[in-house]
């Protein structure tokens, strides 16, 4: 008896045409990541809930998936937790104590204090796996999905900061994909405020300066008012913080501003030893400082980046930035690290927008040979064997059905050239080769097929 | 405050050098699967339980790992299930509707039922994701592990079957891994026990087959006694069932036996068929045409496949066969497929403890550039975009650190040569590079040192 079927709500099957897309975001980011000298890290899809909870702010704790004990999973729950009515948040840490991973940044942090005795510092590593959220799905957010992550830990040098701009450089470079890469600094943002004597209203001007983009300027005056900061002071803040402009312009404005603030000359140092870097290279991204990037600013402690594509109106396709305690978490301070995450979904949703792609991902096999009987495969099986050890993709259509519907495969499989080997080619010792984008059909031996297929 | 940190039982972290080389293995397989004309496909983590219970038998329900549902779980549980005693079997559906994937075969069958009026068949496939079982974790069994699978559904050809031992000759020919590929048919078996009016004893039989390499054939016998063959029968039943030669010489043996039952005879002339082509080819790997090879035998209906490691001491590293039912699951009869599933975290145990992997894993980075200061890290920042460029592997080391410690960062990374480019080198404009395997020093100009490298 057949069943409904379906997939879960908020997660995606990728067939042969994404996938072909979709490796082609990840192989070029990976090898990007190998060129810099980062290495591979993959951690469990599962994690303990101790090791999550409390990482992620209210919110994400509750966007955690959990995964229910196995066997008798409230064999261990106390009896006074299951007489009604029921707290299903008391329950759940009795009958769960695992959990999909959120993110990976947390299982990176958790892994270098587990074994910061084998790893060498600087510890340079990518990870490239999916992550699990139990958010509403929406149009670009999905409950599975792939983060690409590149992080550096035990260096404070902003060598490390500029290595990450390169990255991004050569992956959009690569991608042909035309970017801003903003740049901000959690210490000139401190700096700012302690400047206007508001340092305890970071959260507030952070949360406020995040919906400048959408909200407009009057609707964040309004909002920072009613959090107490002085009209009069708002107005100027604001003209600070939602600065964006060349390196060397907002720093010459902010200089007088925030230099004698402690953080904020920490931050301008550290903004133009970069700037500095950015100015001596041939970068092909374009670069602003962007004083109006927050991030939430959660754990960012120094630089922040974010990435937003020039050609296409989709939030950030990258972010990331420099963070002094993320192990601290888990009993390690004091290791400061730096790294940015690219989000392959929406990369591949503009990619494919602006048809970025390359025509030749949309076919896997180079050639197919059709099939004419048990005979005729066994003359073309040598041949096979040769253009695969060559590289070259190569496959016998399995059955002997009319040559119409094996043609009406190589098409729809995208496969750009066809050979027919029947009983005359085989009686001649020859084979015909069909080019399936201009139906041009030549005859030839068995060298000159390889030699055509193999230049 | 610091909290215990730890993984869940049965999984693992893979550090840079175990992912070299495990990456090595999944290239290694994708890389022949596209050589052939597969086509990758990726379906999500979790799917549905519908999907996944029923499909691997009361035991394989057990070990599924469960999603609990989001938010307040208990919300749609009718009340008198939360009446003391609960009951968590009852429990169970109503707060959790998702599960992890237990293997990759029904997420692909489910995915071609969903699929199939898009698909263009017959459809090559292969999938290489991790999957879940909440077994008990022991030496080589986890509870998170790579499967990497390939299938042709849609063909009854045995050129596919033809196809994939192909494959398994050129994945284990690049691993350099000796092994025997053990084939047999779920047809000839069939005939064999009709031979010997035995049609309804099947899955003893099967089970007894699976012990015969553990438990010897006096103790199979005695099982097949007690589970009713006659004793007259049993010795030469398994006279029949434990042959295990070359193609011909089993196809001669058994001839007379099951040549005259309809399955038998069809499972002749698949294994037939197939022997041919082998003999065709000139294939690396030893095939034996193995009857004891039974492998459960639920799903499978024609050939079978397993694949062992000649110089190592562990059970199949590869394993799969011909199912005719498969998508009847879903509502879709009649779609015959084929197909081998290997797995990595084996391959991986027999090459590791072989010492099969190749030396140039151990090194992920090229060339390491020396830190001696702001000045000196500019002068190299041409030099190292420039590499990178030509696809060498560069690293600049991040910290102005003694010299000793960079020169250990280097060693203990296996980078093979090391950059130094000093206030003297800046000056002449030059480098001294250093062969960290020999020692050997020596002064380039960049054009040199470039070539050097790309050589």
């Amino acid at each position: 008896m057949a069943q409904q079927i379906g997939i879960p709500k908020g997660t995606r099957d990728f067939g042969p045409d994404v996938m072909q897309k979709r490796e082609y975001i990840f192989d070029t980011i990976k090898q990007v990541f190998k060129l810099h000298g980062y290495q591979s890290l993959e951690t469990p899809s599962m994690e303990n809930l101790t090791t999550l909870l409390g990482k992620y702010g209210d919110e994400g704790d509750k966007l955690l998936f959990r995964v229910l004990n196995s066997g008798d999973f409230l064999s261990s729950t106390p009896a006074q937790l299951l007489e009604q009515p029921i707290d299903h948040k008391k329950l759940s840490p009795h009958i769960s104590e695992k959990g999909l991973r959120y993110d990976l940044t947390v299982p990176f942090a958790r892994y270098v204090v587990m074994n910061r005795n084998e790893i060498q510092f600087p510890f340079k590593r990518y990870q490239i796996q999916p992550v699990w959220r139990a958010d509403r799905p929406q149009k670009g957010r999905y409950r599975e999905f792939y983060q690409c992550d590149v992080d550096v830990i035990g260096s404070t040098s902003m060598l490390n900061e500029f290595d990450l701009i390169q990255i991004l450089d050569a992956v959009f470079s690569k991608l042909k994909l035309n970017v801003t890469v903003h740049i901000n600094n959690r210490k000139i943002l401190d700096g700012i405020l302690q400047s206007f004597n508001l340092e305890n209203k970071m959260t507030e001007v952070a949360i406020a300066i995040d919906k400048l983009d959408k909200a407009g300027i009057d609707n964040v005056l309004n909002e920072l008012a009613e959090k107490g900061i002085p009209v009069d002071v708002a107005p100027k803040l604001m003209e600070f913080v939602s600065m964006k402009d060349q390196p060397e312009k907002v720093l010459e404005k902010i200089r007088p501003l925030v230099g004698n603030t402690v953080s904020g000359a920490a931050g301008i140092e550290e903004l133009a030893e970069l700037a500095g870097y950015i100015k001596e290279s041939a970068l092909n991204i374009s670069v602003v400082y962007d004083l109006s990037l927050a991030r939430g600013l959660d754990y960012y402690t120094g630089a922040i980046f974010e990435v937003k594509a020039n050609d296409v109106q989709m939030g950030s396709i990258c972010g990331g930035g420099r963070y002094d305690n993320l192990t601290a978490f888990f009993g390690l301070p004091d290791m400061s690290g730096v790294g940015i995450s690219f989000g392959a979904d929406r990369i591949y949703d503009v990619m494919n927008e602006l048809e970025l792609f390359p025509a030749e991902l949309t076919s896997s096999t180079k050639i197919l040979f059709l099939n004419f009987g048990k005979t005729e495969a066994m003359y073309v099986f040598p041949l096979l064997q040769q253009l695969r050890k060559q590289g070259v993709s190569a496959e016998l259509y399995p059955e002997q059905d009319k040559i119409k519907k094996q043609m009406n495969y190589a098409n729809k499989k995208n496969i750009p050239y066809v050979v027919m080997a029947g009983e005359e080619e085989v009686k001649n010792s020859n084979l015909t080769l069909k080019n399936m984008e201009n139906g041009d059909q030549k005859t030839l031996v068995k060298e000159e097929l390889i030699k055509e297929l193999t230049n």
